[in-house]
């Protein structure tokens, strides 16, 4: 489950040049800004709906709002992809207000010396 | 900058034990859900503002921008923590929506045939 | 108190029992809460949007920005009206916080002493 | 139209060139335009949080979801001030949409021929 989000942003940049009409992610883009930003603050109610039946219900519920922060993450990385950013930026900030060292992955198997534990 | 979002989601595990009144992680707990989702909803305000400004600004803009993505996703993580799910779940459901191998890292060192390039 | 409002409670009140096939108001009601709630988070998305273009632009943009917030209004008393309450109450706690007398048409006429100035 | 959003209205011109130290509404404005939609936005968050309790609880849950909403349109109209626009607009807007007269009160003294019942 690495390098996912690189994977993703590569694809949104690639979908970015394509035929309106084939592809989703182009036709956000072909809308503008604004129309993504809808997107983002609808799928952030659909979140907060989704936590809230969770919270009051079972798996499906769960598994829904799984769905849902997926939906709202993608369309924050469409629209970081419309202005030119991407979810590395993203990761570095989150990496360093955290002082996390982004290598689990190296040091599971013994390759770095995690800087932070 | 990989298995970054895991080592957050352990670092939050980690402090959702912690003293209210020393972490802020654990003070959003002890407050419940419902604070945690305000805060969703706030970051997901504050992106879409500092998307707006980010357009139509300069490189100060488009920093600030990339600072309120990392909160919404800290918070909608926190979020998660709180109803015993984590970022995993979210990746996973992107990988197959999008039909990403999540294996990058795997298949640069050799070590992978990844279904989908 | 705002006879505007009250007519729009008691129209929302008629259209709540209509066909949903027929009306907009109808068909919220039956898709239910979730739904209503996810268009006044949509509409706060727009609000936010138009203000923005609004205070970029001219006067179209601020026309655009008053029919967002009529949306936004709007969808709240479909919301209040599903949950049995409606816009009186929203008023009541207004007039209450701001120490208005709700009665100015009164008092223009020379009927009212305003309670509080 | 609506005799206590007017008289908002005009509460909220007035305080608008108080003294940000002794005044919310002036605090607001000192702001700026994005603080205010901050809260516009928090308020809708809020909004929606309330009603999921609402629907699920009892006549407390009741008065909360009220004042959210009495929170929400306060921001709106401190908004629309912002940018020297009030809620007459917004419920002219209202009125044209749902073809409502707007005049009952005079209708209700013998003083107009409502134009659409």
């Amino acid at each position: 489950m690495n390098e996912l989000l690189q994977q993703l942003d590569a694809t949104l940049a690639a979908r970015r040049a394509a035929d309106p009409a084939d592809s989703y992610v182009a036709s956000l883009h072909h809308k503008g800004l604004n129309k993504i930003l809808e997107k983002v603050g609808e799928e952030a109610t659909e979140v907060i709906l989704a936590a809230k039946d969770a919270a009051a219900g079972g798996d499906g519920e769960r598994d829904a709002l799984v769905g849902e922060v997926a939906d709202l993450w993608f369309h924050c990385m469409v629209m970081l992809s419309h202005l030119d950013l991407d979810s590395d930026a993203v990761l570095e900030c989150l990496r360093q207000r955290f002082g996390l060292s982004g290598l689990a992955e190296k040091a599971a198997r013994g390759g770095a010396q995690s800087d932070n534990g």
